[in-house]
């Protein structure tokens, strides 16, 4: 039983306006765990004068960090290492003085990336992390840039860093620390005008989907989901928390809840931006990114991770990770995906993401027998909470790990999802059920045929007799299973 | 990133005299994972007639049980099942018309099995489940008959299978169901004369650590830790338990905390023979075993599993099952083991077995981070506390829980422990979260000098300060734990 796992080690050092940020992963069954993160606020931007110049103490914050960074990054193979400087240190005239010095506590070279490079590594961070097909666009809103990026798959069409941020914009338009009407509304027109020339090009190229990087964009999402609303981030939201803002007349006695004391300087200015950008492209809804620059140095120097369907690549890593009989799971997915087409499909469910969850229920379901049998649905439900699931997002790992911990046995009725609506997500999980039953025999071969008729809430399944007949334990649990789904208020007959 | 996973199925089948057992397991990564487990009251024993005949009616209830399993059996290789009888069956003179409609239920052969070969298989499932060095005597009480064996490693010495089990003592001196001191004392006594018999032999081979399986120890057990007793079983619980048994004059009413309805009925029957057992053999306490018949079917039709120190071998296996840095852990537990010798070794941390649940802590603490980095410390305790851990007593189980839970960050003090003092377990925590931060250089050669002092509680750890400066993080990170340690009252202390 000799084992030996000791992959190598990645960094990627992300030296931006605001913090500096050390991010060190390796690459496991098809997954880029997270080995260590180190962030800490050097604030290089406040040390800008007003000539461009960085001063002694903001460098020497600088320099103090990376002699921490530096202690980690000599267990880590040179070529595995990649270091970049954004915003500030392309604007700052003396960075030569930094970078000389830095290069050398480091060990390592810095490399200060254009504001394009900057955009397209965020883009190839976002598109390794999170799901959604067709077009996509991206935006980052970082301390004193902003990156629009519209792509495909791995490949970005158009992006742009813009000079506007969330701490830029704090000094420029709420310096006297009031949120008053005035202040947003001058901070919004001239992010507006700072977007301006952007507009054209990026409303005609046109998107599917749009996804938020970085830290604003996700002090917004825990936000709102700390005052219970779901997660996908609108601009009517928007405008409620502006609102909310509002109601403190000054910056030091925001109190929202969700909002923690680090982020709560720069969320009135990111705010402000990202309701100009809302505004000026139209934006209809936004998800949070589940990664960006880091995460896009990370899997590019790993390689090898490139495939189109984020989602499945997950699925099929968390599979082997948990030891899951893939076999199996894809049978009991292939009877799902039939079970919801003869219900109907779209006219039963009408999401389009409603099948692909169906199935990654259907793939996953059994990944909490790798810890115990007793509990399986529990372990499993805790696994997908708790896991990093690039392509799902919040709501749609807690959505199934909601189906995962009621696949077999007992029957309770759902809490509340944002992945799906209420009904939707009830008939998902009496398919998962049924389809968990109906591939009790592990093999195809040894499966019976059915048909399933729905009307409305209740469903009719049929099954051949004769099969039933020879697998008597089958039958007496589909009966126990039409039991508990009618007693919860879910009519299902199985007849024969 | 194709992948398939679609290890094998065995099944491992127990006709018992109470119920009959279903096991259904695939060997993964060098574990035996539970795929599922049937169990049924199928009371054979109870239709045995004083000429040892099976009732018509007790057949029928095994047939109806078999056509359930035997939907089951169809989907495994037939050379991946075991189907055994014991004792109801050793014992039924009409067991022919009972076995030849059964084998055509199950499409497979059962083998109705000696007393002394049901012994033998159950000391190999213990032997592959249980923890323990040096010999062992296994005690399996069982519905007709108990087993008693004394072996080493995988090989038994001495084994026996006597006629008495919890099912005929229960009709035998508890048939008017009345809980008295004379009840109790003629069942024990009856229990001795059985005994008699093996005493001088037993005796005279003696053994190191005693364990016990089958369903009664584990109702013990469960009661025991119920009612906030650690799970060691001596003499003066059961004792204890008698009395408070014998508080209830009849056994409809008998309530325990902890004692389930179904195991109530075989209680006092099962109590009395266990009792007898610890007096005639003078044991002195007993733990309870991992598994026992079912899984020494199980894991020698796996075969390929023998590994004399079943602790290291689940150790390895669960590293390998959640991606473990091996190279890494043996680093960690090389330094916590230097660490507890320089304290002082056993005079310091007087448990023997002190320094393996250390080194298993070290290798295991990293566990969580492949669920995720966040939490990590967290997540390993939630797997440790429900993976299955053969060759690990439950309170051991608990103890590396709660050591990974705290291995880095914030340190909480421990609670109540059974598997080691109080002194002994929070020892253990401090050397394990210095192990770790004196690998923070994750490769052995760029990891500093150090030793340590130990006074009592007071630690003193001294390290080369050249290596110090050279990294600070570890410094700093140093500081803090002394600082943490110190706070909650455990005094640390660093010198250069």
């Amino acid at each position: 039983m000799s084992n030996t796992v000791s992959s190598p080690l990645y960094a990627a050092i992300d030296l931006g306006s605001n913090s500096f940020h050390m991010l060190i992963v390796r690459h496991v069954d098809g997954s880029v765990q997270t080995m260590a993160k180190i962030k800490r606020k050097v604030r290089l931007a406040n040390g800008l004068d007003k000539n461009n110049q960085l001063s002694q103490e903001a460098m020497q914050r600088g320099w103090d960090c990376l002699s921490l960074f530096a202690e980690r990054l000599q267990d880590i193979p040179p070529t595995n290492i990649r270091i970049v400087g954004t915003a500030a240190l392309r604007s700052a005239t003396n960075v030569e003085t930094f970078l000389s010095k830095a290069n050398q506590i480091l060990g390592h070279s810095i490399e200060v990336i254009s504001g394009e490079e900057e955009a397209a590594t965020i883009y190839k961070g976002v598109a390794h992390t999170s799901g959604g097909l067709g077009r996509r666009l991206v935006v980052d809103i970082g301390g004193a840039s902003t990156e629009l990026i519209i792509g495909k798959e791995f490949e970005a069409q158009a992006l742009v860093s813009l000079s506007m941020g969330c701490v830029t914009w704090l000094d420029n338009y709420f310096h006297d620390r009031q949120l008053t009407q005035s202040n947003f509304d001058t901070a919004i027109l001239a992010a507006k005008a700072t977007l301006e020339p952007i507009l054209t090009k990026y409303s005609q190229l046109g998107w599917d989907v749009c996804v938020g990087a970085s830290g604003t964009v996700q002090a917004l999402q825990e936000i709102m989901l700390a005052q219970g609303m779901d997660e996908i981030i609108t601009l009517s939201k928007l405008k409620r928390l502006k609102k909310q803002a509002m109601m403190a007349s000054h910056l030091e006695e925001l109190e929202i809840d969700g909002l923690t004391l680090e982020r709560a300087l720069v969320f009135p200015s990111g705010l402000s931006i990202l309701i100009a950008i809302f505004e000026s492209l139209n934006i209809e809804s936004m998800t949070l990114a589940g990664g960006a620059l880091r995460e896009g140095l990370a899997y590019e120097m790993i390689g090898e991770m490139r495939q189109s369907n984020i989602r499945q690549r997950t699925v099929s890593s968390v599979q082997k990770r948990y030891q899951v009989d893939t076999l199996y799971a894809e049978q009991v997915a292939n009877v799902a995906l039939e079970l919801l087409e003869q219900c109907g499909g779209l006219s039963w469910v009408p999401e389009t993401q409603a099948a692909f969850l169906l199935q990654s229920a259907a793939e996953l379901h059994e990944i909490g027998l790798s810890i115990d049998f007793k509990k399986g649905g529990e372990h499993g439900a805790y696994l997908l909470q708790h896991l990093d699931l690039p392509g799902f997002t919040r709501a749609q790992k807690h959505f199934l790990a909601e189906l995962t911990r009621r696949y077999r046995e007992q029957l309770t009725s759902l809490p509340e999802q944002h992945a799906l609506s209420s009904q939707s997500s009830k008939r998902l999980l009496r398919l998962l059920r049924l389809s968990v039953l109906l591939t009790h025999r592990r093999e195809a071969i040894l499966q019976p045929e059915f048909s399933i008729h729905s009307e409305g809430d209740i469903l009719t399944l049929t099954i051949d007799p004769t099969w039933l007949q020879k697998n008597p334990l089958t039958q007496a649990e589909l009966e126990i299973e039409a039991n508990r789904q009618s007693d919860i208020g879910w009519p299902l007959v199985i007849a024969e």
